[in-house]
This record gives structure tokens, sequence and C-alpha cells, in this order.
């Protein structure tokens, strides 16, 4: 059976939310990164790069949101979780998928949970940084309603937690993002999503 | 046919690589960089998110090296570039990526290419940090003698290009990473990488 490794409302939540809409049968194993247990022997033992989530399948280990995903959808055809494989959409939702795991997750990241924290003027600059990665999905990446267009995908629940944070942290900004205040809700309204939040012990924002 | 936006020397390699080892069709299209190329309007339109690689394709634009890499190896399937799609170890190869992608770039490029760049002890923490990612990759994710281990993969290609980064950087300990060392010198005698090398003005180092 598969077993998300994760940490309650990080990243890896776009991983859970993806295995809730796909409808798989599936474990939780809970590795609390504000308690350092991403760097216990035994969990480096599953993902040495320590970091979640990590996806255990019969065959081995995979890790990062835009793999696990689409492993997850490729196991439930009928979800229709992602666009066709292979295929041009398929790769074009990847490069979505792609630009929030390696440029605005780190960006965003770098702001909200930096050890030690940035302060003052590096901080500013930081955040700026940030929420120009946010404007590139609102103004050019966000096709309307979903990610991809009228097709929900994958992509639109790891979107999701990024946007998420961003409200938490009283940053989204309606003017500046109502795309993206638009997409959260939508996104939030899903049952597959609030019942994974609830598992994890979260409410929609 | 297909059009490769790159930047001499800087992550799009990657995806210069894969179209050179694929022996397919393409043109090359240099966006410097340095001389802040990657905010020209006329770029914008087809990257809006303002980075290399972007690769223009018949059907439309795709980013980020991993989804390139695949979506031109798809293209020249006797090249044998990366496992059979879709399945497990493929999965493995964009999980391999994906690290390299969205937590070793923007560490080691933090060091590297942080504007304003990085001082003192804010250097030295971001680079130690950085490091232990290749530390990963060194103990854990390299196979041998290839990332995947008995095939050359697309992956490996990205690979080199961060590991050459540190070559240049003086930063490449060969004590603390043989295999790294050993891997970046089997990249660069291929062929294919050299061709690619040569058309960026740039040599194996």
């Amino acid at each position: 059976m598969l077993k998300l490794y994760y940490s309650p409302g990080a990243c890896a939540m776009a991983s859970h939310f993806a295995l809730e809409e796909a409808g798989v049968e599936y474990e939780l194993v809970k590795i609390d990164l504000r308690k350092g247990e991403q760097r216990t022997p035994e969990y480096l033992a599953i993902n040495p790069a320590g970091v979640t989530p990590a996806l255990a399948t019969d065959q081995g280990v995979l890790t990062e949101n835009l793999v696990i995903m689409t492993h997850v959808a490729r196991a439930s055809p009928d979800a229709g979780l992602t666009p066709e494989e292979p295929g041009f959409d398929f790769d074009r939702m990847q490069s979505f998928s792609g630009f929030l795991g390696a440029s605005l997750h780190p960006a965003i990241g770098a702001v909200l949970f930096g050890k030690p924290p940035l302060e003052g003027e590096a901080r500013a600059a930081a955040l700026e940084k940030a929420l120009g990665k946010y404007d590139v999905v609102e103004q050019h990446l966000l096709r309307g309603p979903w990610a991809m267009g009228d097709q929900y995908t994958v992509a639109d629940g790891y979107l999701s937690v990024f946007t998420r944070w961003l409200r938490q942290a009283d940053l989204l900004d309606k003017d500046r993002y109502p795309k993206l205040n638009a997409h959260l809700n939508l996104v939030q309204a899903r049952p597959a999503v609030v019942r994974a939040l609830h598992m994890e012990g979260l409410e929609p924002v």
C-alpha cells in the first residue's frame, strides 16, 4: 500500500490532496518538521534529503510533489486528475508545477520559514522577490478557473498550498491577487481537499 | 522546429545536452542572463517567469529542465535517454531531477549568483547548506556510474551542470565528492556534451 510521509500544512499537502482526489488506498505517516523529525535516522533512511513529502510504494520511494502527484493520478485514471499522458498538455502542467516547486516555493519559503528568520531589509527584499513569483502565476500562468483551464488537475492542489501560506501570513492582497484568491476558495471547497485538511488537523482558511 | 532559449553555462545547458544527445533538429536562441536579456518584453512574452531554459515547440512553450529534457527524449526513443515511460524508474529519475531543480539549484545559486552577493557569515552558512545538498547526491542518490545506475539518462546531463559550477568555483573537493568528480568527467567525455559546450562557447572543465 502507498504510504505518504507528510508534515501538517507543509508542501506535502499537495500530494495528500492528490491521494484523496484519486480515491486510492494509502497510509499517512506524520513527520513533524517543527520538531525536526525529518532528520531522524529512520526518516533519512526513507528520504536522505530529509524533506517531505516522500511516497513509499511497493517498488521503492518517490520524492518531489510533481512526481508523487502524477504517480498517484496515474493509479486512478478515472479521476481525471491530469491531462492525457504522454502529451503536450501534461508537459505544460508539469512546467507549471515545476515553477511552483523550483521557483515559488524556495522564494516564499525563505520569507516564511527561514532559519534564522530574515529581518529588516533582507526580509523586505526576499518578500518582494517572492511576491513577484506569485505575480507571474496571477498574471500569466493561472488560466482560470483552474490552473490549466477547465480541468482540475493535481497542479491546482499544489498551487493552493502556496496561496494558503500567503493568506495565513496575511499577505494575499485581494487587489493584487484576485485570481489566486478565487482559486484558493475553489480548491478549498472541494470535498477531497477538506477531508485531507481535516486529516492533518487543519481547516480551510 | 524546436527552439531552445538558453544562457551560456547556465542551467539550460541541461536541456541543451538532451537535445544534442537526442539528435533532433533544433535552433538555439541566446538569452544572456548577465546582460538581463531574460527581462526584455520579447523574452517575457515567451517565458513570463523570466528565466531560462524555455523550449518553443509547435504546440507551445515548455519550461523547467526536467520537463524539457523528457519532452526531448520522448521525441527520440531510440537514443534511450530515459527509463521506459510510464514506469517507476522513470518516476525515480524525475524525483532525482526534481531534487536538483528545487533543492540543489536554489541552494548553490544563492551562493554563486546571489544579488547582492552574500558575504561573511551569511555566505558561509549558505555554502554549507548547499554543500550538504551535494552530500546527499554523493552519498545517496548517485548510484554510479550514472545517476540512475547503468543507463545514461537526461538526469546525468542535468547533474553535471551543478557539479561543473562547483568545480569552476574551486569547491569540488575530491575527498568529499569522489563520485561527483568521476561523474562530471564521464559526462564531459561524451561527444554530444562536448558539442553542446562548444556551441555555448565553452569547454569541459
